[in-house]
């Protein structure tokens, strides 16, 4: 990492520190992040970087809120914001990764525009598939205590109304097999660069194949 | 399920209640113990199918106990043994079952002598490799809230001592990758019967190549 972020990195460490996940996670966008930017034209490092490893330092509020109102992607924008202010980031600087860091989320409802937004989104998606995307859909699976699947219940949970395009709204009646048919299953077509969608191709291959065997073991027809 | 084995099945399913996985795995012991007794010679189901409905009975109990003396391979058999006396089972037949709850642990120093002793092993062996096994694996790890991998701290961990043959003994510290290294990879060779061995070999496939693409997808090099 250039001297220049470890400032940055530092700082999201200190924020992050009670998540050693979130920060390996950050980490990796990092890297993924650097290394689609090697095959698009015009990307500005000094805004991809940061906003790369800022992008989640609100994910301990989050999940600390129990009100549901946080969004660690419009959260994590402003906490941005003022750590890079105090850092003699201009302010046209601070407002393109606040961008970035804001429309990083799937279901936030800001598109990515820039480039540098388009490269932090697809980065953080493409470490939701792929062989770390099945591990980690399955460690927060196992963290909030889930079985593999629910499938003999769901009809009983359609009929009390606890699922929501075709995902159990109570958490600990989620499933990863759920996740992964409802939302995993997806990303590739949302994906904004060339260079990302290349490189979803080989790791939904490995998740697809992963499932579905899965399945096929634990005799789930779904 | 044949009707004879419902009454211990329901008995299975009340001690275990409080773990949906347990049961969730019992079930496929069961299935996959019936598969490779199909393939094998003088295979006695009224031993194989209660041994393998009854062989993690004392999981919960293992779990509960905090002083780490009881092993659930020979609390399970002395629980097996009371519940089937009480349901016409012979001494004979009870002796049998009993031996193959004992020896089906990895660890155990009972090792499987009978056919169905070892149909048991292995049906439960080969529910800890491939898809499931993953999946397993990785969700028993989220729920100690355990990191994927934790290389970059290895040589501290061993510096104090807290690494035995390979395996990180705190098991916060112990992550996924070091159970596959240490334990998983290795069950192949630990198996007993023809149909369990051809069995493991797509499994392991699947294992193998999940956890290599992991490592080359969080950059690690063990």
């Amino acid at each position: 990492m250039e001297e220049k972020y470890i400032e940055i990195f530092n700082y999201v460490k200190s924020v992050l520190s009670c998540s050693a996940h979130n920060m390996d996670h950050v980490l990796r966008v990092y890297k993924i992040s650097l290394e689609i930017a090697e095959t698009e034209k015009d990307v500005d490092l000094d805004i991809l970087v940061p906003s790369a490893l800022l992008h989640d330092i609100a994910r301990v509020k989050e999940s600390e809120d129990t009100s549901g109102s946080v969004d660690h992607s419009v959260l994590g924008a402003e906490m941005a914001g003022d750590f890079l202010k105090s850092k003699n980031y201009s302010d046209e600087q601070i407002d393109k990764i606040k961008h970035c860091i804001r429309a990083h989320r799937f279901r936030t409802g800001n598109y990515p525009e820039s480039i540098e937004a388009k490269i932090l989104f697809d980065a953080d998606k493409l470490d939701a598939i792929g062989a770390i995307g099945v591990a980690r859909c399955l460690m927060l699976s196992g963290q909030h205590g889930q079985r593999l699947t629910n499938h003999e219940n769901m009809l009983e949970y359609e009929k009390n109304n606890i699922v929501e395009n075709g995902r159990i709204k109570d958490l600990a009646e989620h499933t990863p097999i759920v996740e992964y048919e409802t939302k995993l299953k997806k990303i590739p077509s949302k994906l904004y660069t060339e260079s990302a969608k290349k490189m979803s191709k080989g790791r939904m291959e490995l998740m697809n194949n992963f499932f579905e065997t899965l399945k096929d073991e634990i005799k789930i027809n779904i």
